[in-house]
Order: structure tokens, then C-alpha cells, then sequence
């Protein structure tokens, strides 16, 4: 194999990175959107060796860092599909990158209440240095993410979507008229901090009651403990050591797939919020369809029953309105690296 | 003059109409986007000769009769404009019509909850019926009023707009990327239906807690109605006749103006909801422009101050974003006839 065919080889294959809030989960997109590769690192949570002057720039170094290192995986993994020479030198793939948060058309982090450490950080550029000669684009993860859905994915033909991606927050991406739509300073789909009861529960962003307090994991495992704080829930408490403070989400999912009535109902009521919210997109933005991804969407069809259910109730125009699909990604965890590979190839979101 | 000149002068001119709450609203657009003519009659409420089995449909003809009587009016004026004879013929401008609620792309009012008696009704043919040979656009109201301060008024030169009508209940139009977007169904910009408090009052729309409970005329005679019962409002009590119950809006706001310290705590909390709401539509959408217009805003620089203060507290990001900008309606209560006058001129929402 020649170093011209190596080169080709790298030119047609973009990665796509996605800063998670666990790991760095990168995939390498072939030129029939195949993921041709796939490699991941634990998610830095702390810089080695701390700047008090500039943390947040010391966290991004770190994640950046790890991002290299995710490429460096990636370029390896081409040329052994490629069957070149497998060690040594950089490629020349096109790299996106998503993250989480309000991110501005520079590429920096202007606020990100999940990822306070990294504020201010210039992703663009932190990358760029690591990863010199190649082209990097820097998008919001969700955004990333109903690019995939929307021309891969669950929502292939459809012009209007929103995706909500159900983790540790909520995420959000918004396809109008067939195009992703940014917003007029990048921060458009920052739908998690919707607030939906002003004198719900507080929100690492500084407010009360944002959609993201009940809709979202981290919502699960505030209605858990709040249910195993008043006695329900006894079989999951005791999973936890006894400790009602000590629920985890995850624990009642577990329980609730298992067929624990207090744990479906704790379910029941996180999807009841997520209709709740899909209801109020629905009056802002009218989609024809919601993707959901997101971790919380592993509790199954417990949670998109509940969820259907209260968007049917709660939508206005009911039942004369035509209806509107709520589906689950197609790509899963990695839709918003897909969608990164995707604009990094595309030399944005197009 | 000829009649040849006579129809050029109305091939110039095209008509917008607004339905609105309490008047219909006509306005005649010259070439040079020019207001040369305006009309108007009351809003029929009921039929004058009710038919039980078609009751939408009898009160969605007497407003057709209307509008036709607004064209009449307006064909007159301006043959009187072009110097021609003044009377009697049918022109041949195209008429755009904006109306309240959820419109679908056919025309037909699918649910409106401040105009229920209509519901179902397909104004497109209704209003066609009236006026053969013209040409007929029919499209939201917020959506045509948006259309209006985009191209001509307040928010002239933003690529990213939400339009916020803060009248009986909350209307909303959108500008993505430079154009008006209707969403799936044309039903997008209902955002007077997002639920910002599940417990709060209930809503026509058959909902607890939705923003125009709050934000709106009707939220701002709740909140008086409520201020009066609590022994607040002494003075616009005494201007009801002693009655709590019978305070109303417009009377808080006189006071408000006049400088009554309690009626000037009420219209302050009304335009914290309104900027409240605004942080959460900045969420989903970050504008760089939102128009204000309705009859609220005639309670002047008290509320906005307000809403735009609850709106730097509130959005996501708070100082970190770019400033966004919370304006006027240039055109007041004729956006939305102008703007649809813009639609049938250009054949739509463009």
C-alpha cells in the first residue's frame, strides 16, 4: 500500500468525537456512513496537575488531551482497515468534535451547567493545537446529534424535528425546515433549562424547576429518593444498603424493568415529565417528530408509554391536531458522534 | 382614467386583514410598502341567525361577511387613491387574512382557545366564497404580524426573531434563519401554551398554568383580580365600584400610569412572567430579537423594564450570552394586517 492510497484512504473517512460526560466516544464515519472504527477514553474529570490561575483552561487541556488520543486510536484503526501500514504518523481525517453546553460560533464554552469546570474554554482551539493540519469543527453535542438522527437515523424525512437527548441533563438539537438551526449565537436547543415550575427543585444553572430537575436521569434520581425518603420504593432502598439518600437512578430502572410496581411508577412519573415538556416544544415548534436518546431512554417502554401518553393528553389541539411521532434514536450513544463525523465532513452543520 | 389604469392601480395594491378579538382590521399596501387605505369593522361574535347544527360554521360566515364588507371599503378608497370612479366593480387585489389559533396549511382553524366558536371552520374558502377571483392567503396572525416587523418594522436586519402578541391571550411567530417558520403542521409559535407552573390557574385551552395565564391581558386582570380580593388596589376598586371582581386590566394600567404604587407592583409582576417566559423561549430558540406587541404594551416602559430585568435574571447563561434584544412592534396593532398584506403580495409567508 502506497503512502497516496494511505492518504486517500484518510480523505474519505471522518471522525466524529463526542465529550461525554463519562467518556470521549469517537467513531470513524467511511464514505457510505459506515462506522469504520470505533475507540473511547474515560472522560478527564480533573487536570493532572491543577492551575489555580486557569482551571478551566486546565480541564480543557486534559479533555483535549484525551480527545488527541482518541484520534490517534481512530488513525490507527483506518489504516488497519485501509491495511496500511498501522503505527506512525497523522492522518489527515476531518475531525468534529460535540459538546456539551452553550457553545458559541467560535467554538467556546460560554456556559455549560453540567461541565462548570470547563467554562470559557475555547474547544476550537484547545483541539486545534493538539491536532495540527487538520480541519476541526466544534459543535453542540445535541445539535451533532439530530444531524445523525435526521439524515441517518429515526428521523430520516422528516423537515421539522427536535431531538432530546435524556441524560445526566437534557440536551437538545432542532431541525427547521430540513436544516439544523443554531439560534442567533449558537444556543438554540438549550431545552433542558426550560422552566417548567418556578418553584421546583434548583438547577445547577442557577434556577429553579428546569425541565432537566424532573425529565432527565439526574431527575429520576431526585423523584427516587424523594419516593424512598417517604417509605416507598423498599425493595430498591434495600439494594442501596438501606440508605434512601443512597438511590440511583439506575438501581430503579433496574427495578422498574424487573417489574417492581413502586419503581414503575417513579418511571411513570419522570415520563409523565417528559411529555410534559414535549408538549410545551410542541407549542413553541410544532415537529412532526421527537427523537429521544439519551441514557434515560434505556428504561424502555415504560418510560415512552408514560411519556406518549401525557404529550396525547397535554399537546394543545389534542386530539385535532395530526399526530406527532415520538421515537427513540437509532444511533443511540453514539448519535452524536455520527453527527460529528458528519459536520466534520461537511465542514459544519450545513 | 381608464379601467386599464384602474386595474394596474389595484395590481399595486395588495389588502392585508387581521381578525381580531374585538375589530377586523384592513389595511391596503402600496408598492412602496405603504399604508394607502385602512378599514375596519367589528368582530362579529355570534351569528345573527344561528344554526345549532353548524354553529362554527355560521360564526366563521359572518366574519367572511366582514372581511368582504373591510375589501369593500378598501376597494373604494383606493379607486379613490388612483383617481378613478369611486364606486361600484369588484377590484382585483389579493387579499391576505390573518386569524387567531392553530391554522393548518389548508386554511382550516384546528383549535383556537379564545375563539372556540369557530372552531373547524376553513377560512380560506369561507372568506373565498365572499371574494371570487381573488386571490387569498390565510395564515396565523402572530405568523403574519412577525412577517411585518421582520421585513419592515422593529426587527428589521435579525435573522432570528420570536414575535410575542400580548393581547386577551399570547400569540407568537417565528423568524429562523431569515424566514417565518410555521413548523410541521403550520401550528409552530403557539407559545402562549407553553405550561410554566402545573398548578397554576386553569387555561381555555383546557390546560392548568399555561404563560398566558400569566403573561398576558388575561393575566394581567387575574393578577388584579387577585390583588383586589388580597385588600390590595384600594384606589382602582373604588374606580370598579367596589367590587374586586369587576377590576380589569386596562384599569390597573391607567392607574399604574397615573403612578398607583400597589397597580404598579401588579403590572410589574405581569412583565416578570413575560420576561420569564422569554428566558424560556430563549432556551429553545435564542433569538437575537424579540418583538413585544398586543395591547399589554401599552402599559408602556414599566413592564418592559420588568420584563427585561426577569429576562437578564433568568435566561440561561445570564451574562455570559450576548445581550438580546426585547423591542416593540414598529407597527403596533396593525402588524398583523401588514404582514398580511406582505403574504398576499408575495403569494405566502415566503
Amino acid at each position: 500500500v502506497t503512502s497516496g492510497a494511505e492518504t486517500s484512504a484518510d480523505a474519505d473517512v471522518s471522525f466524529g468525537i463526542d465529550i461525554g460526560g463519562t467518556k470521549v466516544l469517537g467513531i470513524a464515519l467511511g464514505p457510505l456512513d459506515e462506522i469504520v472504527a470505533e475507540a473511547r477514553v474515560p472522560t478527564p474529570t480533573a487536570p493532572a496537575h491543577p492551575d489555580p490561575v486557569d482551571a478551566a483552561g486546565d480541564t480543557g487541556v486534559e479533555v483535549a488531551y484525551a480527545i488527541a488520543d482518541v484520534v490517534a486510536q481512530l488513525d490507527a484503526a483506518v489504516r488497519g482497515v485501509g491495511g496500511s501500514l498501522g503505527t506512525g504518523g497523522s492522518g489527515s481525517s476531518s475531525v468534529g468534535v460535540g459538546a456539551p453546553g452553550m457553545l458559541d460560533r467560535e467554538g467556546r464554552l460560554r456556559f455549560a451547567p453540567n461541565l462548570p469546570q470547563a467554562h470559557g474554554v475555547n474547544w476550537r482551539v484547545l483541539i486545534g493545537e493538539r491536532l495540527p493540519g487538520r480541519r476541526i469543527i466544534v459543535e453542540n453535542d445535541a445539535n451533532l446529534a439530530v444531524l445523525a438522527e435526521h439524515r441517518l437515523g429515526a428521523a430520516r424525512g422528516y423537515q421539522h424535528v427536535v431531538m432530546v437527548t435524556l441524560g445526566t441533563g437534557i440536551g437538545g438539537g432542532l431541525i427547521v425546515d430540513g436544516r439544523v438551526q443554531v439560534g442567533g449565537h449558537g444556543f438554540a436547543g438549550e431545552i433542558g433549562h426550560m422552566v417548567v415550575d418556578p418553584a421546583g427543585p434548583p438547577c445547577p444553572c442557577g434556577r429553579r424547576g428546569c425541565w432537566e430537575r424532573f425529565a432527565s436521569g439526574g431527575g429520576l434520581g431526585l423523584m427516587a429518593r424523594e419516593a424512598a425518603l417517604a417509605g416507598r420504593l423498599p425493595e430498591v432502598v434495600a439494594l442501596a444498603g438501606g440508605d434512601p439518600e443512597g438511590v440511583r437512578g439506575e438501581d430503579v430502572t433496574a427495578a422498574a424493568v424487573a417489574g417492581d410496581p413502586d419503581a414503575r411508577r417513579v418511571i411513570e412519573q419522570v415520563g409523565w415529565w417528559v411529555g410534559f415538556g414535549l408538549a410545551n416544544l410542541a407549542c413553541v415548534l410544532d415537529p412532526e417528530c421527537f427523537v429521544l436518546g439519551g441514557g434515560l431512554v434505556g428504561a424502555g417502554d415504560l418510560l415512552l408509554d408514560s411519556a406518549r401518553r401525557a404529550f396525547d393528553e397535554l399537546v394543545e389541539g389534542g386530539p385535532t391536531r395530526p399526530a406527532t411521532a415520538i421515537v427513540t434514536a437509532a444511533f443511540g450513544e453514539r448519535a452524536g458522534a455520527v453527527g460529528a463525523a458528519l459536520a466534520a465532513r461537511d465542514g459544519g452543520l450545513g
